[in-house]
């Protein structure tokens, strides 16, 4: 491993964030759901738009469903001095990746503030559309070639997942009802309604043994934060780690468990130097809901095949996915692991506690970021 | 602007790189134009794979043509240890805005070793797949909403630079004449013979006043680099610098001057604190025969209007485009822009001279890289 020169450490602070709401939003193109959402969090820093460094824009398939690609330089456009732009893709995880991405930018030197802009704009095009362009997460030549799509590798995830560790399909409707459930107070959710376990068990099946009910929604939406070593807020990025797994579930020694989430994990717990004890808050990836049992295990927040503990037991001094995660929240794919941390600085706030944590891949686990969010309370 | 804590520079190298030739590769998919410009740069830099700390995937079209995003881990998972990977996208400088990235990375200490690879397979799918695809580099709701294409964009910048300037036909032609005849000597190039100024007057009309022989074609081909600032070589980046404008031309002031390129040649020629004389090879971004003139004008080596003087009387103390550039080498898109890294390499290293100038732009103008590489003679 590369040893890096000794130097002060800089904080990274989140000095500001905006969203739109994540659902179907007819009449918002692509440039209107990042404009919204930029203007909201320069409002929300109370800085000026020039006071923005450089523009990192998260967007995975803006190419093949707005025939818009180039989008670092579009949201630049939208700044009165066109700072610096590019745009990050690592296909769920893009949001994330561009939050790592610009946090090493920022340690560099190089710039002050930074503004990150995830944004997806899905619903103008058919679903053979979208399905095919996210299916571009996954390997093209083995995995997509095989014929699955992405709730086809989740269906063969859970299938597993329950033959190893017996676990039900009652059981598994808790995870997507109490995400659900945590939506209703959420006014930027797709969907703010309970929905009782039993109708998800009985929900359309969709790749056996998944049901409509277990997959997390096609989104529009656009979310924002603006990260900064030059200005100081409450909430301090503790910990931005990424690691990497083979592209293609064929690669791989297990289905049940993915590596980049647990080497993730492990880096960003010694970056901070906190343990699991100290988070009050995870936002976590629940694209399907047996990949949000799959995440808490590979956390370290419980062993595997035990995930499901927290959905029958609800721990009281940890809260997870109180947006509505993926499932009700929405999952306009790029935006979520910005939005995310949107959501951590609001659970911070109200609950006064000091550490969450976003997690947040992309295909089946490929890539993986973990965020710790520490508030000063 | 924002003013960094003092701290001790530190020195980039670039310690290798590997190349697929550029041309119509009909037996290689994305990933084996990836696995090969990788293999050869490791071999290149004389070092194991696991020194590699972290994997910049450039890559503009391929989830539209290939069905495959998500690059970075893609990538990855072709090394043992699958380090940390992310994707970069700005249009046709995606390359080079990787290589700036990489430099940040560097810069920021979390990483020692990083490898940049661009890569474009474009010859798989019908042209017209491809020319939606590369529209997505212009402004989607602006110009490709007007029936543009980018021959029809540069058309437009050619004629109002013939109406502002009294360019003829004749000179035009002199520019992909030049570069194709450098391209005679390039084993890596897609079109290795030389091609009269005549014929390319007489070839087929695309967008008037560009004809075809004025267009880069359409290519396959990969490009990667490895730098760091822990292992040393005589090649170092004296100068990463990457600047923005609009994305529409509708929003521009002028059509014949692209103040990106301007911006971002101000800033790197400050950076290194050289001049333009102390260039000895230029490789620029000649998308179109036009655009090379412009480009020639904006970084400061002629007055507006006279960069064709370059062509008409070429300085024996200044190559451009000795690779062939775009026009004659071939322009897989995000490979371009690491690929002119490697060339100048070649041309420094036979030349014996210090300095050499990259220049990579994205759509019309919109994102713009200039990197100034410093050989150790």
């Amino acid at each position: 491993m590369y040893n890096p020169p000794e130097r002060m450490p800089q904080d990274i602070f989140l000095i500001g964030a905006g969203q739109t709401r994540f659902c179907e939003q007819w009449d918002m193109s692509l440039r209107d759901l990042i404009e919204a959402s930029v203007t909201a969090a320069i409002t929300d820093a109370k800085l000026s738009a020039i006071d923005i460094d450089m523009v990192i824009v998260a967007n995975m398939i803006g190419d093949a469903v707005a025939d818009q690609a180039h989008l670092g330089a579009l949201a630049a456009s939208l700044l009165p001095h066109r700072p610096p732009a590019l745009r990050v893709e690592a296909a769920c995880a893009s949001g994330s990746v561009a939050v790592h991405t610009a946090c090493s930018l920022l340690r560099s030197g190089d710039v002050g503030t930074v503004l990150v802009v995830g944004a997806e704009k899905m619903t103008d095009v058919p679903n053979e559309v979208v399905s095919r362009a996210l299916m571009g997460a996954s390997d093209a030549e083995k995995d997509a070639a095989a014929g699955l799509t992405f709730p086809g590798i989740f269906g063969l995830v859970a299938q597993r997942y329950q033959h190893d560790y017996d676990l039900t399909r009652e059981q598994l409707s808790l995870v997507s009802a109490q995400h659900h459930q945590h939506a209703v107070t959420n006014p930027n959710a797709q969907f703010q309604k309970a929905i009782p376990a039993e109708m998800i068990s009985e929900s359309p099946l969709v790749a056996d043994p998944l049901r409509l009910l277990d997959c997390s929604p096609i989104s529009d939406g656009a979310a924002a934060c603006i990260l900064s070593v030059k200005h100081r807020s409450p909430f301090r990025i503790a910990a931005s780690q990424l690691s990497t797994d083979t592209l293609s579930l064929a690669d791989r020694p297990t289905l049940t468990s993915f590596s980049a989430t647990k080497e993730a994990a492990q880096k960003a717990f010694r970056e901070a130097d906190i343990t699991r004890d100290d988070i009050s808050h995870i936002e976590l990836h629940d694209c399907f809901s047996i990949a949000a049992l799959i995440s808490l295990e590979d956390l370290g927040f419980a062993e595997p095949g035990n995930g499901i503990s927290f959905y029958e037991q609800p721990d009281p001094n940890l809260t997870i996915n109180q947006s509505g995660g993926l499932k009700a929240c929405g999952h306009p794919v790029a935006a979520t692991g910005v939005k995310q941390l949107i959501d951590l600085r609001r659970e911070l706030r109200a609950s006064g506690e000091q550490f969450g944590l976003a997690h947040n891949f992309g295909g089946a686990g490929a890539t993986c970021c973990v965020h710790l969010l520490e508030h000063a309370a």
